[in-house]
């Protein structure tokens, strides 16, 4: 496999489905084959292809891993059961939150996630359905980035690897998936990286400090959902401050609100939002999560703010 | 001395001042008396006071606790010199910053700094210099909130206590300060409570994460000088969050801004900045303040947030 660039003029979906079709046809024989499906556009449009090309000796499983935004994983197996894809939805919370235990370090949270998924959960489930291939959905970007010096984690694992996606970058895998039907919530889905609701939850990552950054998350996503935005979210900081509540100091939770205007996450800028708007995320958020007393705007520009918090 | 509120409406501010003075003077005889100034409009007022009553006969010092604004000491005593009133400044930055060490909880750094200020450093001077009388800026809000279970800390010392002001609330004070002279900058003062700089240090105040808060402080002043606003302020975070610098991730520091519009600081909204100001905000304090990546802005309403951060 050539690592040759299909740009998205260049892109035929049509031909390029078929062809992808028959090499994983052709690959995998009479094997099994085993996907991840997180729900982003890069693994919704490989469990399609590998769909098409294997039917039901491909198992495609959904990792809810505690991390995930409301409602996120039913949503997902539900959209790909309405398209005739069945997934398996497999529950490790329990592993990941153990993982995640103590760990304070961005960087250390971040591995914790990564071994998690790949040594312990999807490791093992990988092992026991007696797969030997493993699609996985690589693009042209992730290869750069390897290249750059991080590591592809599924290296880790022993199954041969197909990665139908590796000529790709992000716009011509939207045109694909849009080919094959996947609707616009997924197509054009909003940014939301590997490390979900860790990289928005500064200090522990606990299961009752997810539930807490998820609800804000859930708020800001539907007060901000007809923006034209490029990423919206919200932070849950560690440091708490004083808050009033009937009277009563209250020392309590703060969340940070982001929402972007970028072209391509490389730089960007606050959105203008109105006044309005911020004022009834502010309320919202006090008055429905829980312990929080305080709510910020991140009014800084990429760089040298990121994206996400950590 | 009654406690009857004498209202702005009521109040002759010639004659509060001749009063106040024969007061003093009377009180004080040909003995010693000693004040603390810390810039504040109540203790400014106080100072004259003072002045007028027993010439050379009062010490005001101004203690530098390291946790004052960018240049206040200094600006303070300057200003007294020019009205003609000897202001003693008295570094304890040392003793200050010991007895902060290690304190990260928002009441052991508030007990931590009066009693560094009452027991150690202001005790001290008023046990040196021979003074048997302590002139206090105490006010009538200040009586109402010792009656709801707030101690004045100044019981702590032996002295005899003159109170001028203690029938006086803020606007009244503001009068008398304009009649005595002060100018626009003492009298009509944007509020800045005890702790100072200490109470928007989240975690441990240092010297130096209290200079960092200072250059973001003095860089909102300068930048929210024009509006209207009630109070505005720099917070600094202790949780860092992700950023870049010069294209490498840079795991930095956090500013919150808070700009208040309040007619009494019992509630509050945030001013609804242009947000060239906020950017321009955003911009300087990250250039100009070494780590800072990210700057917020505090959307929230008091309640059920707090003017002032902890």
């Amino acid at each position: 496999m050539t690592l040759q660039e299909i740009t998205l003029e260049q892109l035929n979906t049509t031909e390029f489905i078929a062809q992808q079709v028959e090499a994983i046809s052709t690959a995998v024989g009479d094997e099994l084959a085993i996907n991840a499906l997180s729900g982003g556009v890069d693994s919704s449009t490989v469990t399609l292809l590998g769909h098409k090309a294997l039917g039901e000796r491909v198992l495609t499983v959904f990792v809810e891993n505690g991390i995930m935004r409301k409602g996120e994983p039913q949503r997902v197996v539900e959209h790909f059961k309405a398209l005739g894809v069945p997934v398996q939805l497999v529950d490790a919370r329990e592993d990941f939150f153990a993982a995640l235990k103590g760990l304070t370090d961005p960087e250390e949270k971040r591995e914790a996630i990564t071994q998690t998924f790949y040594k312990t959960v999807f490791g093992e489930l990988v092992r026991k359905c007696g797969a030997k291939f493993l699609l996985h959905g690589t693009i042209l970007t992730d290869v750069d980035e390897t290249v750059a010096g991080i590591k592809r984690q599924h290296n880790i694992l022993t199954q041969q690897v197909i990665e139908p996606l590796l000529q790709l970058r992000k716009p011509a895998v939207r045109a694909v998936a849009k080919a094959l039907g996947l609707s616009e919530d997924v197509y054009d889905r909003m940014p939301f990286p590997g490390p979900a609701l860790a990289a928005r939850i500064i200090g522990e990552v606990t299961p009752e400090r997810s539930e807490i950054v998820r609800e804000a998350t859930a708020i800001v996503e539907e007060e901000l959902a007809d923006t034209d935005a490029f990423q919206y979210l919200a932070i849950l900081h560690q440091d708490k401050v004083t808050g009033m509540r009937d009277g009563k100091r209250d020392y309590g939770l703060q969340i940070e609100v982001r929402c972007w205007e970028s072209e391509d996450a490389r730089t960007g800028s606050p959105t203008r939002l109105p006044f309005d708007t911020l004022e009834r995320l502010a309320d919202r958020i006090t008055d429905e999560v829980p312990g929080v007393v305080s709510v910020t705007y991140n009014i800084t520009k990429k760089p040298p703010s990121t994206i996400e918090a950590i």
